[in-house]
């Protein structure tokens, strides 16, 4: 590299400490140690390597940079301010009310693809990204800026695997190896090797350098673009707090305001307007997606279908109609049957193996690109991802999430595949959506309404068969729900969704009998809820009886209550309470007590 | 070996594949093919190399063995079986309703230390296991059995680092290489090297070998017994479904009892009465634990002071009083002040660094052996162990875990960093307890309280400093809450918990001034909830104001909601709805519309 380059990088690089000192003395708070290790490989990057258009954020043919190390943001922000498309202004507004340079990157930010700042997470949303460009054959590239201390999760080495395996040449790990975590030394060190031969186990191209060198950075970077059939992993010795003497390298420096930044402004040379122009990427032609008619599977009423199997087949239907429709497995494809869409749409369908870390950051990395990922595991396993599932709401990532196998209701596998959590789960993820069917038909119609829904959204799914009750071709809006019994003379309303709607129709048959008439709702969309026809029922009969195959905590009987907690009518809430062991579903439901002889006990009770 | 050996444990395995068979045809479901693939490695461990004592299941002497595989569990109870421990009749009430010998195994039975089935937990559940033996300095071993569809979860690379970089030599990963998953082929196939390079990466000793022979089974053990400062990882090449040819290394053949039960008995030659005699440990004294009075850390009323802080002392304070408490860290002690606890017992303290999957299955394990495991990190980052809580709570593991940074009050750091979902989370989970103080007295009484909870329980502490308002000695049932404000003429009461406590004291002095009284409730349980200090409120004034610093779905507005849903009072609900950025503390409870002013707003508003 020319010695003229070299200062030039040189001279950049202490520009970036220098703006990730002010940035965080501003604040009072942030990490400029951590950005402050990373400043050269960052500085040679930008300048020489990416690839990005800053005017089209959204130009196909840009590279992807993922601050995996979140909390490097003013280094990101001292980047993007020497890119010309920050102002010094707005770099000094770092973690202030209303900026959008927040403590850790997020979306707010044009140019950040998704939010950061839960460590391991970055690594395994690039590989996202990666799927993403190989499958619209884009020429762009996914760097990834990762921490030595975020190697110890395990997710990182699901996106190892993934991406080793797959051989994605177009993702490289850049790890910022600078020896200390938050509270004292990583594990490894300065040991790269360690992280090198892990790498490399897991079928990565390797390469050790001096993090501090901008020849050493050059040549890897450079490396990393020549390689082809394999993910690289370039593994960079930095010192944390480079540059000034009160922080470098030393324990008790990180997250925190340098003491004296004054100083170590001038340590570093002072401040420099140094810019850089980012090379653009070279034009290429956006992937084209096919669309034709939506043909959904439809059931006859009556017919007795498990609303997995129905989620298959709309899912497959709905891959016919959208070309930008994908779909992801955690190795369980024949149970949660994404199967029927794998068969059909073998180049759209991603087997994730048993890895739902991974399973569902690479939903949020494909959606990047503009996919609607659609991505189905157990519902008790999706509480593997909930991290994920939480910062995709962070993110304002819009992923598809599909939990088979929901509550009791899946019989002899006992607790631990039974899905009783996942309902609290995605109810408290931001802007997140959560729907809930009972039958195929309304499957069918909610997975679709899913496609072009915003943010988080779920479907839960049964394994067994329950009958249609629905004819094909309804429509079911999300936030909606369908009154399926009401008489003037209804003394409660059951409120139910999934299997217990059928419980709940068959315990409101039975108290007609009995004499006393009872209202049923099907509450198919869980978040939002249909606040209206729940105060209506509240409000006419004043006794609401809520039955789901979930914990008492968090799931269907929490949201009603919520949507009618100022009008104070009383709510019976049945739902499971012990713990299950193995039985056949029908018991199951009977011991959880969240079966029909249970409903009508319990109205009979309230009444 | 000599040929006689040979003979028994080839009779021994095919008498376990023939009871695997047996025991899901009874069932109709269940795993035989993933029994049989690991009848032979289990023969030879259970017949010449386990050391356990049947007769007393707590002997500290006596080897572990973790079904990792949980599918497997007719092999486990065909093994229970051959020890004479169960009958021929129970093996045969697998998976019915009442049956011990539930879909995946559980501690219901007493030679099972943790449910497995969720695939990935057994290794890092077997590293706290074999953590603890070293604690304890007793000679048994840990032995894990894997599949080899798990080995794509990150956890087990996680259990991987910490195990090798500890060294744990009493650990050994049998990795059951049968090549088939659940819907086809798995990523590596028949490649043990791809497995053995991984381990061995991490630092393990491998060894590749036959799965079905057993002299390479046998040294493959003895080398893992001899082999010393490593762990040992046995990637044993297998045929699922061995020794029938309905499913011997078929795809389609995973999950189901075999078509022609009987046929398949006869292939692997007919029932058997083998017994195996299983060696009993050598005697070990147990670890003896040190005890002395507690004196909980005191702080005095007005002083202001972070619950984080007041945990670390108190934690601290428990250790010296109990030599039985120990602490795992997630890398983040100097935050959640663990280090305080770490300084003063670095031997009892665990750095597991940033992987929490494996710092909760590390808890899951040292109270395995009756250790009280304090597990600490951001309550945001718990969110990556959930499943791990969720099971341990199948488990009926008593761990306590601790999450700090809770809720929008931590500032600066923005969303990533804030646990908003925590108490949504671990609600849910069975048999668990959710603390959340507000003052560092309470925060150490609680502490305390924990010690000798069962199940799961959970303490929420926050960031920023509030004030001391209970004197220290208090004390605070697990169950209760505190009414903080009270007259006979309370138009509302606000109920609250932790950092939200001190605003609604504010709120209500307000109120008061301007001629409203109203009554607080200290929420600090949150499960259990203090249902008749919250329905006596409800009656008494008819109308509750909850307010959190958590999402509005599944936390203590709800827990509120479901106490007094049967009385039907006014509730009206105060918690995080928005995603925030950026901003102070009190910023950001502004904007989250849960600080005093917007409390007094509410109860404006309602009345």
């Amino acid at each position: 590299m020319p010695e003229r380059d070299l200062q030039y990088l040189a001279e950049l690089a202490a520009q970036l400490r220098v703006d990730s000192v002010r940035a965080a003395a501003e604040a009072g708070s942030g990490h400029p140690t951590s950005s402050m290790s990373a400043a050269d490989l960052m500085a040679v990057l930008f300048a020489c390597h990416l690839r990005y258009d800053f005017d089209d954020p959204g130009n196909p043919a840009s590279d992807h940079l993922i601050f995996s190390k979140g909390h490097a943001s003013p280094l990101l922000y001292s980047l993007f301010k020497a890119a010309g498309v920050i102002s010094d202004e707005e770099l000094l507004s770092f973690r202030r009310r209303g900026s959008r340079l927040e403590g850790h990157p997020t979306p707010r930010l044009p140019w950040v693809d998704v939010a950061t700042g839960s460590l391991g997470q970055g690594l395994p949303v690039g590989v996202g990204v990666a799927m993403a460009g190989r499958l619209e054959r884009l020429p762009y590239r996914v760097w990834v800026l990762c921490g030595d201390s975020e190697m110890a999760e395990g997710s990182i080495w699901e996106a190892a695997e993934h991406a080793g395996c797959e051989g994605l040449a177009n993702l490289t790990a850049i790890v910022d190896v600078n020896r200390l975590g938050q509270r004292g030394p990583t594990r490894h060190g300065w040991d790269t090797g360690a992280y090198a031969r892990r790498f490399g186990a897991f079928g990565w191209h390797t390469i050790e350098i001096d993090g501090h060198d901008p020849g050493q950075i050059d040549y890897a970077l450079n490396d990393a673009r020549n390689t082809r059939r394999r993910p690289t992993a370039i593994l960079a010795k930095t010192r944390k707090g480079e540059g000034v003497l009160e922080v470098e390298n030393r324990e008790g420096a990180h997250g925190k305001a340098l003491k004296d930044p004054g100083k170590a402004v001038n340590e570093l040379g002072g401040s420099r307007s140094v810019r850089i122009e980012v090379h653009r990427p070279e034009a290429a032609a956006p992937y084209r997606f096919e669309s034709n008619g939506m043909k959904l599977p439809s059931y006859t009423v009556g017919e007795k279908v498990a609303t997995r199997t129905a989620y298959g087949a709309a899912l497959a239907a709905l891959g016919a109609a959208r070309g930008d429709v994908v779909a992801l497995d955690g190795e369980v494809a024949d149970s949660t049957k994404t199967e029927t869409f794998g068969k059909k749409f073998p180049e759209r369908f991603f087997e994730m193996y048993i890895a739902e870390q991974q399973l569902v950051a690479a939903a949020v990395g494909l959606q990047v690109r503009g996919w609607k990922p659609y991505a189905a595991t157990f519902a008790a396993f999706l509480t593997r991802a909930h991290d994920f599932i939480r910062m995709a709401g962070v993110s304002r990532a819009s992923i598809r999430l599909v939990g088979s196998h929901a509550g009791v209701a899946i019989g002899e596998d006992g607790p631990s595949q039974m899905g009783l959590e996942d309902l609290a789960m995605v109810r408290a993820v931001h802007g997140s959506t959560v729907l809930y069917p009972c039958d195929a038909n309304q499957t069918a119609a909610l997975l679709a309404e899913m496609a072009d829904l915003e943010g988080v959204s779920y479907l839960r799914t049964t394994r067994g068969d329950t009958p249609v009750i629905y004819e094909p071709g309804e429509r079911f809006p999300v936030g909606g729900s369908r009154v399926l019994r009401h008489t003037h003379g209804d003394r409660a309303t059951i409120v139910a969704a999934g299997v217990t709607v059928h419980e709940a129709l068959a315990a409101a048959d039975e108290l007609r009998a009995d004499g006393i008439p009872v209202g049923v709702i099907d509450l198919y969309s869980i978040k939002p809820v249909d606040a209206a026809a729940l105060v209506e029922a509240a409000t006419t009969t004043g006794n609401l009886i809520t039955v789901e195959d979930h914990r008492i905590e968090g799931g269907l009987g929490d949201a009603v209550m919520d949507a009618v907690s100022e009008l104070g009518p009383r709510v019976v809430k049945l739902a499971v309470t012990d713990l299950p062991g193995s039985a056949t579903p029908q018991e199951q439901l009977s011991d959880a007590r969240i079966d029909r002889v249970a409903i009508a006990e319990a109205v009979k009770r309230l009444l």
